[in-house]
């Protein structure tokens, strides 16, 4: 009952150092969304454990922009890998937004990629709702495949209500149901507006902490998310702005490290 | 005088679990269109058939996004076949929006597999027309191949005017009627800007209860039809946006079950 | 000199019924266009004449709908051959609108059928002019290969002026001046913004009747012109609707006949 | 240092009676520009050395419309080669605007052409500039390949600054760089906003004229500008609608002669 | 873990005049982006070298037409390499906007040929500043692969704050990065609106003689910044109009030189 499927996989992961050597690892997939949720913790993730560049992902449709750091004169592509081999994990970092041309082919790459190197991801999404900044967010786990112990084990809550996830991060998750393998799915309660430390750090601690065994400060994100939240939104407008951008020039990238 | 068709199917049917041992089986489709009225439908003979998911459909220019149900945690496709092998059915059913895009790729994909399975197809369409909530909806039956004499044996009624079927029900006739296979369509008259729950229950009682040979409790439908008008059309609005939705979310996905 | 075409013919014609056994056939092309004349002639044609559904017309771009009759179950694909083998006739019938993304596969399909069933063509086009209604309405005929001589034969005039032919019927009869076949065109002074039941009279009359050698009483397009018109401005309403018609639904499709 | 191109040409050029014999052949390139001044001359050379329909012109992007002349019936699609066996020439008309989509098939097939033919196109483009109707013109010349000594020794003037050419005329001279290929380039100023016979005259007399070595009187250009301007709008404002028409129509095409 | 990349290059150098025998040649990027500053540098290195015009670059999407220069007669396609054997240099200029069409295949391609001819390519970008006319500005220089060396060597600056590079200049430093090619980027602060000569002074000054070894009077550029800021700015407007333009006309390119 199958037919064919043409679609070729025009997209690339390219490593950048040597081959990494994991057992059983996870994946934290930070790809930019509502709130900014999974990249604000992904990046803070990737900081604080001091994870190393492993990858870097190309793919018909992504922006062909080059990235660089303050006080580096290193330039790499928008959407790359983190590893941290002492604790079995990968992270998948963008500093550009993925448009819609480019989702079906990075969610097929980035699936096939998860397949041959048995790594389970897991997507993170916010849930947009109407909150104030000092109120907990909820978290909801959901899965494909055999995810769903590892949600149970970790204590965290099945979704009240029927949801659909859209984006980059829907895509993922429907190749993980399409071709039926493990995969865990974060959703936290966000702010639909701005970007949302406060959700990023529910993710990190009551989410990401338990299943992938780790453990990351994430004060400062708490404390200082008046300021982070500033920062990031000017990051989320020039994302956007970047997108659209056609003419040659170099731009400052404000984001909170 | 035949030319070579040159179009190759890019679509894909993936099976969830066991086949499934039919005879003679029908197919019921509820792709969401004008009143909703086959969807509404089609999902109220899953949820009280307590049909099976039995296959997931995939195919460039649908939503790459993820359903999952208040209560669970398994995320799903959003375009799933059921089945019921007790009364020797199947029932399509899409919680997205099916783009102009996708139509000709799903059409030809889905009727290879009716094809293949030797499947007799039932397309539910919607007839605008100027009614008020207590007024009885007309049914008509049209067919492609032998299709006309189970619509005569179930009583259904011969258009009065000339007509035309679109969107992806006319394009899914379309193909039954180039390829000159069996198939039934049930035309219901519906009111054209809301979710119309008792065109669904004229569809299901009238229509499908006969042909399929089969019964289902609509009272519900009809009861509580203004209840299920307001949650549909919920839906209905946020199905539309689903298809315009870029940024990677979560929302919750308020059905009617 | 001649260069390889690439782009390959994706349309195809499908036979309907037993094939045809004609001598030295003329197809009468009945393509919506300006003042729905050709329409208009070749409807009335099929009808008066009780021409055999004989095949219908598939090709990327086509409106992939269903279209029904009143009184009747069966669902036709909207364009449609129809023969006539008593009298050796062909017509071309369309239920939609041929949208300018169809215009190039359709006209090299058709014509790749006229040459290997050595069909000899008419096309039909309105030239729009400012006339009232009871005006008369001059007629001109235009051809390609050693199409001349039957228009003389026909004593159609020659155009007085210098004109251009677009849309469907437009490059139907550039690939025939492509390909150097024979083909002829009626070219029929009509009313640019209604349909004109009276020049679709011209056409049969003083054009087609001689050249296809066969006879159709026309009066009654001629006395009911006004309520004709009136049907038919409803039906091209509906068919420039029905191309951007994405939501599967029925609707009548209130045509004369 | 060569890479592959992978672009096929997919257009075509289609004789139309007997191949010509000619030495050292010369083209006038006429599709429409700005003051339609390679048109007005090009139309004015057929017209009066009274050329041969040599062949036409077929290319995905082109119009597929059909034309045809007052007094005569025969229809011929939009772009034409027209050949003087007598004065080795070759002429190139469009009685359609060549669309931004065709402009590089276009290009590329012509220029296939003139290499396999050994031909020396001249290529005709217009200058905007601020002029009123009596003022003169000034008439440069441009080459690519060996073209230049045949500009010097038809003594016409060196470009005085810069410039650039665009549109289906600069996609031409692009190739001939491109291929370094010999061809010659006319640029004359004119009126920017309206067909300018003026500018025409001056392309034939002090630019076609000495380099294809060939008499035309342009009196008739020069005495009625005013009435042939007034014809020539109207012919460019239908060349623009035609660009855009969908549906099948005839239309007058008044064009002078 | 690398999949097939399955893109064509498309695009194309085609050499104009002998071979060139270089030593670690430099290839100056003069695109056009913010500021001009690239192009107003690259062409003013071209010109007070005298570098000889060495091949000319063509790809799908860039602009297909012709350039030539005031006093000349030969016309050249718009994007072109020039080279100084003398100094082991090239130089890449475009007279005409690259499109985000084009962005892909011409950075692939010359990123091709940069790998093939063993090139150290000097990128060159503006970072758009507040500032007026007589303000130093600020350089920093990036890199790619092992091209820090040579930075430090010439005492460039590290950027003191993260940064993105978009455009076609984005495009070639992602290719760059992707391919692990050592690469050099000078980004020097400008004038976001307008074109600044004082800033491509500043990348000569600063960054292209140091890195490349050579000696070039910019001294023009700064006393007469102002009239060639004049020019410069009617070249960037037409050059953004060039990119729009589809009728064939010839246009004065008001270059400074």
């Amino acid at each position: 009952m199958r037919m064919t499927r043409v679609r070729l996989c025009m997209a690339e992961i390219r490593l950048r150092g040597p081959e990494a050597e994991l057992e059983n690892p996870t994946l934290v997939e930070g790809l930019p969304g509502v709130g900014l949720v999974g990249k604000i913790a992904t990046d803070h993730l990737i900081e604080h454990l001091d994870m190393r560049y492993y990858a870097s992902v190309h793919c018909a449709g992504l922006p062909r922009i080059g990235i660089y750091r303050g006080g580096e004169r290193g330039v790499k592509p928008p959407v790359r890998l983190y590893v941290s081999e002492a604790r079995d994990l990968f992270a998948l970092r963008s500093d550009a937004p993925i448009s819609a041309a480019a989702v079906e082919d990075i969610a097929d790459c980035l699936t096939n990629w998860i397949v041959e190197q048995d790594v389970t991801p897991i997507y993170l999404s916010g849930l947009p709702a109407d909150l104030d900044d000092e109120e907990s967010r909820d978290l909801y786990g959901i899965a494909t495949g055999d995810g769903e112990e590892r949600l149970e084990e970790a204590d965290i809550a099945v979704p009240p209500e029927d949801g659909v996830i859209t984006g980059p991060t829907g895509a993922l998750i429907n190749s993980a149901a399409r071709d039926d393998i493990d995969s865990l799915g974060l959703v936290v309660e966000c702010n639909p507006q701005f970007p949302d430390p406060r959700a990023a750090s529910v993710l990190l601690e009551e989410g990401i902490e338990p299943l992938a065994e780790l453990e990351v400060d994430v004060e400062e994100l708490v404390t200082s998310a008046e300021e982070i939240r500033a920062k990031r939104e000017q990051l989320a407008q020039q994302m956007q702005a970047i997108a659209q951008e056609e003419s040659s020039q170099a731009q400052p990238l404000r984001m909170y490290q």
